[in-house]
């Protein structure tokens, strides 16, 4: 129990000045990893590979991807916010997956986890794009998850929401007092779970301690939804 | 009782000569409904919207989408097999949901229904590119659900597998010996639904006794997947 | 489609006089069936067994077992309250169903349909006693019915809740401001779901039209839970 | 990150010397607790609460109930196999979170985890017994920890299976060529959980960094229920 827990693993964590790029790279180093944190966007169908590609050798690969959330209504959603959702949610998703696992198939070791949404799981308004291009991330990820455990590969996700970041609750948006009254009737746990919480989380889940899990969604969401 | 539950209602069924199409039309029929089969292909961006144009006041649309599964590895899945997978069964369902409900909501009544996929709720092996566009599918129905339920407009989705079906399930899959095998060990029905049987519950999803249901998930897979 | 659905099939209903009895009662025979209304308590160990063989050779059995549900916090929760709790809706279901398979067996079909609780599905402040006797029956249903689908039996369950009852939402509760503001903001359906909309589905639930559904659980809680 | 996780946290681990009790108070030790094992059976009404006074003051109680599993047909299933089985899985449960709580909510501070069973989420044949009483728990955590989440007391559960230990997995079953087959066609993973795994993972639901989770139940089971 001397050595931090990630002590010589090299992660990388995309997208890394976003969302959970900046709490998540930190927290990853604090336990001891050497973290690798991509910044290009990925919208692109050349970046995946290439921010794999320059990233050499990875024992993990956090696919943090974030784009502000539309929350236009179902019969307001334009092709183009629903096509920029996915390209910025899904599509990279697949690309990144792609390119990471043959390295880790072929050294019979790796872990990829997807810091995914929670509003995948359960219906809000306004929030249908979203959910989608949220909901393919999860049930992409319980495939590739069992497709790859017999190689000794694990993927799984985090299904978060009501998840202190930049992105999603800035400060404005967390001293609405609409918001803390939402807060506290909707998410059981009655605050924002801590970005350093749900940090540590994936850095348990990057850890050989996580070996075990396989296609698994596991929700960090204060309650939200529980299972 | 004496009334058939559709009698009186006009349905609309997309791609009504593929996957569960040609099932959905004969027992919505027989339950009384008027069922517009509409067979044209749903990739184009202004297919979604001329086919509700087309059928003018409609009660209920049934989603059915399909396209061969791939069956590629995640290491192996091109772009192009993700892009056209998600152009056939992801975005003419937003589309479809975007041109059907402004009329429902209008007169505050009306029911959609997806014929979705419980691949999204279990991981598969070399069903990636599928889960994925099939959890999209799941997770926007979900959302879209509770955004319409106030206006008396209800979105709900069946989630099968394992259920007959000439796309999925044709005559030589269901005759190999291996398959087979397959049914009996992972499905806890030890056979495939019938479409018949599928097609039904559709039905009873389309009556006026489903009034109740919000952006819910049903799974029709003889046990593949229990919630 | 001109005969009822559950014409010709004789189902017996338990405590038919409470919870969703009298609803289930009217609408399975106005589907048809021959409703044997049994209005026995089932405390007794030997009560079960004792309504099976009054009711004869039957076709369906649905399993209608209620007590007011205890509010008190899981620190005041005496083990009378958990022992009447469990008596009443759980170690009755045990005999209940260890009583009617054996004839649903040897005659190859037969439906079982308990009336169970989304309380189980979903965590609720002042409910520990009731979530952990609905969650035994739940998850009893589900391999119960996995372990005599090869039988032709159907063993299922809907999870409800708010739904119409005399049980747990009576004239006075359902009149009550706060009720009215928590069903506004916690069930997206807007509303209770109506007892004939619950009986209405659970008739389903016991008709030929069900033969695939295999332990499945189904939420009837007008989107309190989605799946 | 220099101390141990668990430092200076005194945990309570119930019939410590069977199911996944030894591995638990070795691990959790490994990252720093007191651990108290308390080997009394929790049959009797009266020991949970005097396993908690003779404990003193406690940071975290884990409770690992375990009970040789049934393995009767539902049709088979006597009253006292269901009785012995809630005796020993469901009763103990409610008496030791009641006995539990009261100081950690005094103090503002505390947590519960449940050793339970994925077998309440996933139906199985010959196990209608054990998944009602395991579904029981389950449903009991989901409710108590949204209960009890805002004095800053955490209650969560693992649900387990295919996680090696003596009671359920003694080394004559896993030698079982059947059951060697079992695990390769059932379990994504591929092999059975380790017990050191299951414990590390408990050790980090039991630590300051598990916070935020609030009536969670985790599968722990490679892969054989993904959510």
């Amino acid at each position: 129990m001397n050595q931090p827990a990630l002590s010589g693993k090299r992660i990388l964590v995309t997208q890394a000045d976003v969302f959970m790029g900046p709490d998540l790279c930190t927290v990853l180093a604090e336990h001891g990893a050497d973290v690798i944190a991509d910044t290009q966007a990925m919208h692109s169908p050349h970046a995946p590979a290439a921010a794999l590609a320059q990233a050499g050798d990875i024992d993990a690969l956090v696919i943090n991807l974030a784009v502000p959330a539309p929350t236009s209504l179902a019969t307001e959603a334009s092709d183009a916010e629903w096509n920029d959702t996915f390209a910025a949610l899904v599509h990279p998703l697949h690309r990144l997956v792609r390119a990471a696992l043959p390295a880790m198939i072929a050294r019979r070791s790796g872990k990829i986890l997807l810091m995914g949404s929670a509003s995948a799981l359960r219906g809000m308004k306004r929030a249908s794009t979203y959910s989608a291009a949220r909901g393919a991330q999860l049930s992409y990820i319980q495939s590739v998850g069992v497709e790859v455990a017999p190689h000794q590969v694990q993927v799984n996700a985090i299904a978060q929401n009501f998840v202190e970041n930049p992105t999603y609750f800035p400060p404005e948006v967390q001293a609405n007092p609409k918001f803390q009254q939402r807060l506290a009737r909707e998410v059981p746990l009655g605050r924002l779970v801590g970005a350093r919480e749900d940090a540590a989380f994936a850095a348990y889940l990057c850890s050989d301690a996580a070996h075990c899990f396989v296609g698994q969604v596991f929700p960090v969401c204060g309650g939200w939804v529980a299972r």
